[in-house]
């Protein structure tokens, strides 16, 4: 059996996902594509010799017969419209993140959503996928620490180019501790509040960088968050959690122990592509098996949204320097799946 | 383009290789099975609704229109005469290790490619396929630590089963050894000399555990070889590389790093399953890709019979106490392709 | 030359640098001691066979003839009597912390010091002296990460006995943070915010354990400070120095690395005791030298004082939720000497 | 009470013994210097401002009234005759390594001292008194490693001046290996084989560099050690023992760990003279405090004659490629002190 796929935009990432579905995972065919640059989407049909129309726009190709599921891989601001066409015609849509680019958004979709009666949507968080956010969950879960008390984490790029806006620390870089921390801890958020340490010199002067994120669980969690998008030294992901009876870190990315020049070192990544593409490869590989199941594994429509929610509460709360109260409806019983542990058996 | 696979053997590696082949991989499909338990092999195709003919035995198997390529997971003692007879056939065949049980097995097999004129046959070493060799491969070519001078090795196991035998620890635990330091090193083996430590009472009275195993290259590069097959702690694969401006170490698996009851602490293996379990995923979509392209890029049967020789050295050295002169024929130019460079894209 | 010590106070501590002064350092000799236990007093002379007269009271001590400096180790509260008495006698004191129990009591010290015009009073933060902390301010002094950022710190205790209470948790155990940071970053604190996680259930129900203490410095540093003094697993301090172009982190304790039991370990420390052992050596014999040269180079009344005041804040932050300016008066030139570098040669 | 003592030779190491001794240590003074510069003997003693007498030679220097306990610290060719007549005159002697030039000499001395009837002698072989070793020594005592099976270890230098010989790098390098292993393991040798890697072109022709030293001892034990005295990237002292049940490896010496410039690394000592420099105190502290208690803890002459025959056997392997015997005559009973568990008291 194979799932249908068809995908609306086919730059970096579109064209990257659709490499994956071709080249690397099993059970997925890209059968339809759509870009607002029609050649480019030509183009790519060519490069990967796909067996797929190109559509003018999301919306046909949305309603498109051959296509079984969608995946929005489009310029943000659009991928609201595509996810909401996809519910209207009760299809799968993988949505890249952002789910919405505003909470408002995000929750017409889980509105939706609802009222369709079945979950469709999942968004792009591929953290929950890599191997190493797994075991250390895995290891949370298994009580060895206890119950989870406080979570130090930091999120360090070596730098960020000239279009990189002030809120982009939070919307399209902290957005991935806020999914991935809920997924971790079993947990919600109930406040926020942002501190801006010294200006890093090597900083843009319009950027607050770095930023110190102190967040509030409903457990009673505090999470303790750095982001610091002009670190230099490298892409660093760093998350650690203290539970009542021990710690547990995530692990460093493999790499061989040197000694040389006087130093025992090992490489640090410095390219943020090179950190998670094992967990795309999973993530998509989990989409299309639990698609083709009739099933919804990976992070929901309802994660989307508390992401956002949570993302707008920084905003808020850097700006203001208040502690900011994060506010989400209660879950839609809808929404509680057992998604961890069906997802976490797509590793071994 | 599809590579129709028949695969000679179906316990468990066979069978777990039909599984990755099934459903991991991209571009194979078995089409055709044999073993001789022919009820098992009848299972194994059902298990994996393969669309595969069951076969009597493993010539009219490698013989079958429908067969591009033949895969021999079967008992030891077969395997030269299933890859002779993929050699008369003319099909690219992967064999499990070992490529025959004896050096002249392996030299027969070598003569019959040769004869041939097109290298068929790839051995499954999968170790050349772990990321963590390939990264220590690369820092060596990189000429960061100038030209290796000493390798420091350990293989430790757990504990071995009953069955275990003296020789195993030679022929089937350091035989990894002896085939990933040669491509590790681009070297080839001059002579061995094997000692004996005192042995551990937790090891058999009859094995020899563990060992030291002290080799030279042709480059002049000397080994250090550790085997420990009951070494009780873990499964624990070690390799350092002494260079002349530096020291370059194999990665440990990837673990969360624990503080936890007075230690600071990362799990290790226990199960040499776990070891390489992704590196049998790259082998062998790698032999697939490569088999379609009408290329052989993995373990050749020349390295094959370079690791049964060494082997049969080892063997010897441990039991006379000497040092024992590894001699080889010269290798052929035929055998002179540059597999490693090719393979190495298979990992990104 | 000798410096003649008179110690006031021959408990567990007191005991301890008698002990040290005696049998360890150079320079020193115990010519005096007194205790409200006088029995004990006079047992600790005959322990350590010291020719030293047995004092009614500190005062007295203070005061006698044969006495060049004095070394505070009785209880805590009586600690700005005889600093303050000191003083007045021109004598250089070694107090142990608290200066005092106030920060007003330390404020009279400061005055009481600058109206004698001459620094006499060493406050014993043993940290500033240990050698981990030592390289990791010669690190940051060097420039090799910029400016520092940011600083992550915990400061964990397996385990707290009944007597100690919820205020101690910052006026025993973080107060040696809130002294080695001022000296390690070279830097003020300008208002500090705590924060309650989660309580661990293995903690007593009256302490807020673990703590966050939240700092910002004069120079715009942010400090995320953990508390947690029933953590389990081990006597563990960190600390991590976030610069421009690179992070510091404090050594681990020294230990031997062990492979058993699956698992790859590092033995941590779990009585405190053990951690700056070396540190109150060192600690002592620069204040012995420093003294027997007519300088004082060791943590002031001064740091003493700030630390103080900092705690006092860190209480009221506790209990308000509110972030506490930290206000002190300016730093009379007076404490302007360079006391971290001199210290600093009293380690190769 | 104090320990007086003679030195003779008030050259570097001389020189830093009467240092420590004057300014560290406790319980000894320096009362007679001498050295075949006189002038410099006058000058050491100006400099530490010793109540010391210059004599004209060390015969006299060890017959003179004042001096309870000789410390040898001349050139090596003189230590046989000077330790010789320091029993000779029933005076306990320390005498930095080379005990004597030949084993022939260390076997009078050894025959001298026993003929005495007490022991007298220390070696220098300060690795004995280091906390690394200690640790690694007290984990294998202590059982939890079971048996010792295998010991791997490296002497690694940055580089070695030019008048380095190619026989210096047994018996001043691995001389040290050569005694701490023995009373680590506490065993000795039975054979020793020498083989030589390709050599670094870094390292100068008419050296032996690196070289692979393989040992038995008395009870199976085998030794895989590794001098590479141009290994370029830092002075490295590693030592691994492989046990029944698990490994225990030497500590890494103490330092800050940075991440920066795309590496997370630790800096690695590249001066010899840092690696021990805390041994030193503490062994010669230990040399005070046993011989002020008429005792003798430390390594004894039979150590020093035991390290010197094996270092005649391994110039013998180095030059014949063959397996040596190292034959000792048994130890005499009047050496078989518990000397190791004594002096494990001098630390903590
Ligand atoms: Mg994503
Ligand atoms: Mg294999
Ligand atoms: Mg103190
Ligand atoms: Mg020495």
């Amino acid at each position: 059996m194979t799932l249908r796929v068809g995908v609306i935009g086919t730059g970096a990432i579109g064209r990257d996902h659709i490499r994956r579905m071709t080249q690397v995972l099993k059970g997925a065919a890209v059968v339809a594509v759509t870009d607002v640059n029609a050649a480019q989407a030509q183009q790519v049909a060519n490069e990967f010799n796909l067996q797929a129309a190109v559509y003018d726009n999301g919306l046909d190709l949305i309603r498109a017969q051959e296509v079984d599921a969608v995946m929005v891989t489009s310029w943000g601001a659009t991928h609201e419209e595509f996810v909401l066409a996809s519910i209207a015609a009760g299809k799968p849509v993988f949505c890249e993140k952002p789910l919405a680019v505003t909470a408002e958004g995000c929750k017409r979709i889980v509105e939706a959503e609802a009222a369709f009666g079945k979950m469709l949507v999942q968004v792009g968080y591929m953290r929950r996928y890599d191997r190493g956010y797994r075991v250390l969950k895995e290891t949370i879960d298994s009580g060895v620490i206890g119950h989870p008390l406080i979570l130090h984490c930091a999120h360090r790029n070596v730098s960020v180019p000239d279009f990189y806006t002030r809120d982009m620390s939070v919307v399209d870089t902290f957005i991935h501790e806020l999914d991935v921390h809920r997924w971790l801890l079993d947990d919600d958020y109930v406040s926020v509040q942002v501190v801006r340490p010294r200006r890093s010199s090597l900083s843009g002067e319009h950027l607050n960088d770095p930023l110190l994120v102190y967040m509030e669980t409903a457990k009673g969690v505090r999470i303790n968050g750095e982001i610091f998008v002009n670190c230099k030294y490298g892409y660093d992901i760093q998350c650690q959690v203290v539970g009542e009876t021990g710690i547990v870190s995530l692990p460093e990315p493999m790499s061989v122990t040197m000694r040389s020049e006087a130093k025992l070192s090992n490489a640090l990544l410095t390219d943020w592509k090179d950190r998670f593409i094992e967990a795309y490869d999973i993530e998509l590989q989990d989409w299309i098996d639990a698609t083709l199941r009739g099933e919804m594994n990976g992070p929901s429509a309802w994660d989307g949204y508390s992401a956002a929610v949570a993302a707008d509460a920084c905003l808020a709360a850097r700006d203001s320097g208040d502690i900011v109260r994060i506010d989400m409806p209660e879950r839609p019983s809808f929404y509680r799946s057992k998604h961890s542990e069906s997802a976490a058996e797509a590793i071994r």
